[in-house]
């Protein structure tokens, strides 16, 4: 009889932020296979599990999809009971929707747990509601970073309305920049780079579409880091009289 | 001494995805406020808080954010540990940012816990995942619901190339679908429509945007539900055939 694969978000970094069905799936795995940019300090949740690191972190440089693919079949047909940790939310930049549907082709089943994704999860760290009555109507996730080489509608993002979390964007920052203008966003928009999201050395660096190139290199902003760019990225202070304006 | 105030995301409904943060917070608390649409099972974390419902089913048919404030303040200047539940993340149409700015300003300190949105674990539980290589490289929160009459820049939305996923939708259909064609967004665009997300009656439409009106009103859909528009809300087999193609 075949085992089951939890695919699992394991939040954001603070090990705090693992809902309780992570948790429960992290209990009853005997596999668990750690993606990058999960804490390991959430595996005090799987203490006799045996452990397999799948991320670049891990040694491999990068363990191909496929092979990841392959290891979670191996032990599901042996009626195993697998964990599969993920940075963040599975079904967010996390790959959760493929390999669910990859594994039910199979006859695998699969359960897919929800994560705090690091862009909410540093924003809020950093005191910044992703959305804000009068100001903010919508939150817009993106990756600035894709295996295809294809290009965001930036100027449709800038004309949205929205809060725009980058992931993935401390290389792409001139990209995003010239996109975001082009698309009309004026040049003082507040912007919020942080790195290490919920983490206790989560950085910040406060700054302005115009300005935040030249602030990264000075802050030395590293990947993986967030940008929040939009209104609610202003300090309080600033948040507050754009309010009572 | 003041006590503090937790403003904690208890999560879309499934009281399994609350944060190990968040029953950390329900723990300490000696008052509890609980908001509209929080599920009343999360509250065995706290059985000896005192309860006060503050939400339009609790009753109040709508308590005034006035009172509410007063409230919090009444409580933490009493001393006394008070959480603050919300339906889904406090920061992601939560109101999280405006209390924690007025408790701050009135010297009340405070700390939001973070919590999966309802958007996500709708989605999710219908296998929808948000994001997916090839398909979709970003996804859009918004509400369709203001307090000002403001409206959205849908066309900007359907030129984002991100999927929507649209809280508090079903009495702007109309104006949705209206708004997100003349964006040049096709009519037969997936459409998800997820009532009650993440919880066992969970109930879910799938349509697309020129149907979405007709579908809804047959499906008798009703507040509160998720729209999640774009290609990821096609059922797995037609998502298939796309990526293939």
């Amino acid at each position: 009889m075949n085992g089951k694969v939890w695919l699992v978000g394991a939040g954001p970094g603070d090990p705090d932020l693992l809902t309780l069905k992570a948790v429960k799936a992290l209990n009853q795995a005997e596999v668990v296979m750690i993606d990058d940019l999960v804490n390991p300090a959430v595996l005090e949740h799987c203490p006799n599990a045996r452990m397999i690191r799948v991320g670049k972190r891990g040694g491999c440089r990068s363990t191909p999809q496929a092979f990841i693919h392959r290891l979670m079949l191996r032990y599901a047909r042996q009626g195993k009971c697998v964990a599969r940790l993920k940075g963040g939310d599975p079904c967010i930049f996390g790959r959760g929707g493929e390999e669910a549907d990859w594994l039910a082709e199979r006859g695998i089943e699969s359960e897919l747990v929800n994560g705090i994704t690091a862009g909410l999860a540093g924003a809020t760290n950093c005191g910044i509601p992703l959305t804000l009555r009068g100001i903010s109507r919508g939150v817009t996730l993106v990756t600035a970073h894709t295996q295809d080489d294809s290009t965001l509608n930036w100027q449709a993002l800038a004309q949205s309305g929205t809060t725009l979390v980058i992931y993935m964007g401390v290389a792409k920052l001139a990209d995003i920049h010239a996109g975001l203008l082009e698309g009309g966003m004026p040049s003082a928009m507040p912007v919020a780079m942080i790195e290490n999201a919920s983490l206790p050395h989560q950085r910040e660096c406060r700054s302005t579409l115009g300005h935040m190139q030249a602030d990264a290199t000075a802050f030395e902003l590293k990947s993986p880091a967030i940008l929040v760019i939009g209104e609610v990225a202003a300090t309080p202070a600033a948040i507050q009289m754009a309010q009572s304006a």
